[in-house]
């Protein structure tokens, strides 16, 4: 693997100034647009060479069978995969016959640059046919953020030198024919050309697709209109087929003249409205988009954006990388939610098909505490798309033989699609962490009526889960037995810490909440005896505990097994699952990912500052980091526990994900929850926050050494609450109409008024030991003169 | 489900006196003949009605994908499943241009005798076509004991009203067309049509086919020849195709002429002996069937079944029904085992397809402690194919990153194909139950070379193996985690108490054959340093228990799991694998099938007594035996707990598994290892045999209250030992030349001289209070009216 060269360290982009033709797909993913409902990868604007060809829509999927060697009862049968739909994109040209291809000719030069506040890809180049001829191309694109079925594109070809006949191609494509992918021949078969073609047409220049999906039978709608401006004679042609629509334009440029388009498309899908609902939905929307125009397009993302950053940004100074990496986190952690309204936040929001475009637990654990603090309602809009599965949670905890509701360890409709279930269905965690996202939710807005209704529901039926879950083994213990936690390295184990503690907290706020609704309570028969078992169950939960080691247990009995052998093995056998059976990682003590070190962030009140010192040593030592959900929880108990160096470097990990491709898989899209773990190594390791339940937050700040000043911003109750830290104070302004606030400050409450800044002192801190890592995993140093992290495997 | 009416009660044979369509795959199994290298179902002559038609070669297999929705490292990619191969027992009848099928017409009289003496299945079949013609069908068939590559089949029709045309038509057929399997498609498709035609072809009467499998590449030859009898003037017709060989006679008969027809068919197989070499093999062994005939062949038959039953016969007084079944079950041990020859014994014998024709570990812990005493030569050719297959079990334990040899948890061919690992792969304990069978069989028999050659190669590398997968855990304590036991209704599970013990047995009994034969322990360098590890391994195992409850834990944390709600499951939710997900019975207190109370059966010295006692009642309280292992085991510590009714109860059970159909799926084959349960309640049960490392058998007989006399034979070192049980006393005559040997009578030493009757008094016992199965479990009560136990579930 050809190692892509840094990214310039900028503020407020992230540009490419020279094109690396081997590394096409992992840009095609660095650059991608989207606004939650629609996503477009960074693909070039010709369509060729590509990575990974990408256009996708929240919510559309195709079916696929789930094959099993062994079947077992329970076991989904059917799985389901985000399909590439029609790619509006694409817009071929052609220089005196020959087609724009960088891969011939000569490129002299080649720049796309993703703008944060403009929120546009951009891309500039300088080409040479084969022939000779010299053209520059421009083009910049955005996914809409304000019109969420909208993007568009201003597209423009100029002659460099003498005159030149163009010809340009705006096209919709529908089944793309895609770069093989290693499935399972049958499983490639269903996902081949999955669109079927019900209508197409055009009038006035508007062109129309619509398809529908064979087997999940949902209907999409894609349509264009353009917008052309040239001083030269323009012959236009437009077509629609069934797979393809296009406007064909040709021109005779002369240097120095441009030619310049601009392509408004709009996408709408639905599985239950009827076709012409739909198609009218996207010609409206078309509509909507041609009347803004172009430039009016421009100024309200700006706008959107503007407001965005005064709310969500982070400071820092001391480090220009992580100040670039965090706003490029953050603006892509905003793509993956702030539209999606009722519709999930992929693993890799819709910048690639990784993971089949499926969510899992951590939208809850790692991307929503981020909108929850800078667009609580994105972070509501997730939590409303849990809330519509519910039907499908409650029938799969009846399949199950549970009661309450039982969420899928990964899904795009609420179905489970988790085809092993050791590390899926058994990884019941997954419920808690929905429930502790309500939660926060909750107390972060004050958003009564979501809590009433939405809140409601989840956090009664999850309760309703882990009490048929677990058993209580003899007076005032509470057990759940046979479980996964969040380390997959381990599984169907009992009482794994993280699980029984987020567990605990779920139980507690069921019963609180149905103090707040007694008639909601009564709506979903929740009786004062069904209340008084929640409460005897997170009583009595059951945390293991080495007394010899001094050490909780990540489950049951860990700690009695066998270490991984990690001095015996090599850089390349990492990550392990990839080289070793799971039978081999389940009965020794190796950590994928932070599991009890999680448990002590998201309940700091279940540990003793010993307790999370010397349980943060010893896992320490154990966790490989094989997923990219590691290194930010590990960093936030490395702030706590005083190890700031250490955090500073899990904090460059998990910033520099995606940028530098540490796991070599962000051709398949970005890790959204690595993203947004730069936003909490800062806000929670840095910064110190913690949430409690019925709570605002409390912080206790503390700065590594490299940065001087760290200033972010939370939303609370509406009003911001701008957060500034330096090596010795802390200081806390409150801006909005409202009452003073409570938070806490290094374990002192203290009260925020509005305007009134309040600034206190951080207590200083005695030096701490290193805590070791396993052989060969240490987390590359920051601040030493190679600047980049140095990858943590070679594939 | 129809249930099959009661086979009459008969001391030597099972007999079906009426025909019931819709029981032929059930009856098919049960009337199967086998010699252990070719298994013939007892489909009908003509071919048709069927079940399931079989013809089989123990080794032939075809391979087919295993499909997994989400891959893992080590996961097998290729499994194999037995095939249907070229069907030679099929002789179709034509009276008067009518198919004699039984189906249409009118039938008469309808019988079938499977005789254990004579080593023949018979049948007898009177027909009225629907056109009124009137004939007797008779037919015999045997698969040689004595000439392994033969059977064959006598035939006779008669006309038995004025005169009939009659056309017979005796072929062999590849590629039977077989019923769906409900297999997936994928699957199915790689199964179909599996024979791939290679050469055909006769010559003088004698025909030809040979085949080879599309991907496992094994090519198979099968030849037949005739021999014709009859007084009427015979038009014969010879052909050959591709996939079909077919001899038609045709004659005019008379009324009461017979036409007789004896078929002889020769089968061979190969992996690697060329095309002519094979075609020699198989016409060189048809040659010598002939030559021996139809009534050689015969006489030689029961003369290998006489020296069978003088060696092996139960006796019993008091159950005949329990007679006839020990004899059924012997006599189908003996045919899945007696010819095999360094190949492997199918769970299903070679009776049907069922578990795709896989051997699993139930073949050294159910079948081979039978033969071992019995028919020890085929104990040791069983074992010799293990011992074939190490080359794989160490490429396999490469794999999984351990050391020695890693047998599969199921195969054909010595690769695991096991599609579920924490049920397959997890199992481990197949390795020591492979090592106990090796100590049992030397200790049985004496025999060196098996010793010094095979059994030592295969003690070491499983000890080795054991070595790898534990650990020490601190001094003086071996750990082995993550494992699976006997009970498949848990798994992955620390210190599984089974597992341990055996593992503990097979690092002893690999320290001992090292003393034994050091230039062997050079050849395989095996240090001093090694043998101590063993020694200190097996010194240090684990063995959790539960003082609180003053039970053995079946592995660590079992009983602290929640008890399965056994009041609140209904009879049609057993067997509970179709009904309830993995994950719900892994975490529970349920116990599919005999772990510990094996363990306790097997590792007998590891218990006091109490201990035995409550580990029964305990785990008898949550067995709920969804595994047609269960009852032969939990007989055998019933009966040594003092609970003789209840181990006789059990013995009903395993006795008729097949016989009344009890688990639903005969159809598929027998259950050969609860077949030889019969044997091992009645020798290891009421008989108490007991076998330890080094020692000739122990016993500590006592019957059950309805048997008055149970008198069986157990070779020992060459020679006879034959023990004699009344309610009182127990008499042991050993027969043959040499030293006098000493066993063991209830806990006492007794010298045992040829010739010379040992009889000694039994004991007496206090009553027992019975303990309690999970509420609608509890075994059939054998003795009351009813007879046959009730099936176990309804389907």
């Amino acid at each position: 693997m050809i190692l892509h060269p840094a990214f310039p360290v900028e503020p407020w982009c992230l540009r490419e100034s020279t094109l690396h033709v081997n590394m096409l797909a992992e840009t095609e993913s660095v650059f991608a647009l989207s606004n939650g409902h629609i996503g477009w990868r960074a693909n070039l604007d010709e369509g060729e060479p590509h990575g990974l060809p990408g256009s996708y829509l929240n919510g559309v999927y195709e079916q696929r069978p789930l094959p099993y060697a062994e079947a077992g009862f329970g076991y989904p049968e059917s799985g389901q995969t985000m399909i590439n739909v029609t790619n509006g994109k694409l817009i071929r040209l052609l220089v005196d016959d020959e087609p724009f291809d960088i891969r011939y000719g000569e490129l002299l030069r080649h720049e796309r640059v993703l703008d944060f506040r403009a929120g546009t890809l951009s891309r500039r180049a300088e080409w040479v046919s084969p022939a000779g001829r010299h053209v520059r191309v421009s083009s910049v694109r955005l996914v809409s953020l304000t019109q969420r079925s909208v993007a568009a594109v201003s597209y423009q070809v100029e002659a460099l030198d003498g005159p030149v006949r163009v010809v340009v191609q705006s096209e919709l494509v529908a089944n793309e024919e895609l770069p093989p992918s290693g499935r399972d021949p049958r499983i490639a078969a269903a996902l081949a050309a999955p669109l079927v073609a019900v209508e197409h047409g055009g009038l006035d220049g508007r062109a129309l697709l619509m398809h529908r999906t064979k087997h999940s039978d949902l209907t999409l709608a894609t349509c264009m209109q353009h917008h052309l401006a040239c001083d030269a004679t323009l012959h236009e042609r437009h077509e629609t087929r069934p797979d393809l629509a296009r406007l064909t334009v040709g021109a005779r440029l002369d240097e120095g003249q441009p030619l310049r388009l601009v392509k408004f498309v709009a996408y709408g899908w639905s599985g239950i409205r009827s076709r012409p609902a739909l198609r009218d939905q996207v010609e409206g929307a078309l509509l909507v988009a041609e009347q803004t125009g172009w430039d009016g397009l421009g100024a309200e993302q700006r706008g959107y954006l503007d407001d965005f950053w005064s709310r969500a940004d982070v400071e820092l100074e001391g480090d220009e990388e992580i100040q670039q990496a965090v706003r490029f986190g953050m603006f892509h952690v905003l793509q993956a939610g702030a539209r999606a309204e009722d519709r999930p936040i992929p693993a890799k929001g819709l910048s690639g098909n990784g993971y089949d475009g499926h969510s899992f637990w951590d939208s809850e654990a790692y991307v929503l505490p981020v909108l929850t603090y800078t667009v609580p309602e994105a972070a509501a809009h997730a939590l409303r798309w849990r809330h519509s599965t519910l039907p499908r949670a409650a029938e799969r905890a009846r399949q199950l033989g549970l009661r309450g509701a039982a969420f899928p360890w990964r899904t795009i409709d609420g179905e489970e699609c988790s085809g092993y279930w050791p590390a899926g269905t058994a990884a019941f965690h997954v419920n808690a962490d929905i429930a502790d996202a309500v939660v926060r939710y909750v107390d972060a807005t004050g958003d009564q009526e979501f809590d009433r209704l939405t809140g409601f529901d989840l956090l009664v039926q999850t309760a309703r889960l882990w009490c048929s879950l677990g058993h209580h083994d003899g007076p005032g213990t509470f057990r759940i037995d046979g479980v996964t936690g969040p380390d997959e390295y381990s599984a169907i184990a009992d009482n794994n810490v993280y699980t029984n503690l987020m567990a605990q907290q779920n139980l507690r706020a069921a019963a609180d909440v149905v103090q707040r609704y007694p008639d909601r309570a009564r709506e979903l028969r929740v009786s004062a005896d069904e209340v008084a078992q929640w409460q005897a169950a997170a009583d009595g939960i059951v945390l293991p505990y080495d007394e010899k080691l001094g050490v909780h247990c990540q489950a049951e009995g860990f700690t009695e097994h066998q270490v991984w052998d990690f001095a015996g093995t090599s850089a390349h056998e990492y990550p392990l699952l990839a080289h070793f059976p799971y039978f081999e990682l389940y009965r020794k003590q190796v950590v994928k990912q932070a599991d009890l070190v999680l448990a002590m962030q998201l309940c700091p009140d279940a540990f003793s500052a010993e307790q999370k010192a010397r349980n943060f040593a010893y896992y320490e030592g154990l966790t490989v980091r094989d997923s990219s959900l590691s290194a930010s929880s590990q960093a936030v108990i490395a702030a706590e526990t005083g190890h700031l160096e250490l955090a500073y470097d899990y904090l460059g990990e998990t910033a520099l994900m995606d940028m530098a491709d540490l796991e070599h898989n962000t051709r398949d899209g970005l890790h959204v929850a690595a993203l947004a773990g730069t936003w909490i190594v800062l806000v929670k390791g840095f910064g110190g926050m913690r949430h409690r339940r019925g709570q605002l937050p409390s912080f206790a700040p503390r700065l590594p050494p490299a940065l001087t000043r760290l200033t972010f911003t939370l939303t609370l109750r509406g009003r911001p609450l701008r957060v500034e830290v330096t090596p010795v104070t802390a200081s806390y302004l409150l801006d909005g109409d409202g009452p003073p606030i409570e938070i806490w400050h290094h374990g002192k409450a203290v009260t925020v008024s509005a305007g009134q800044p309040q600034t206190l002192d951080i207590p200083g801190l005695p030096p701490q030991p290193r805590p070791a890592q396993p052989h060969g995993r240490e987390p590359a140093q920051r601040g030493r003169p190679a600047g980049r992290p140095r990858r943590r495997s070679q594939s």
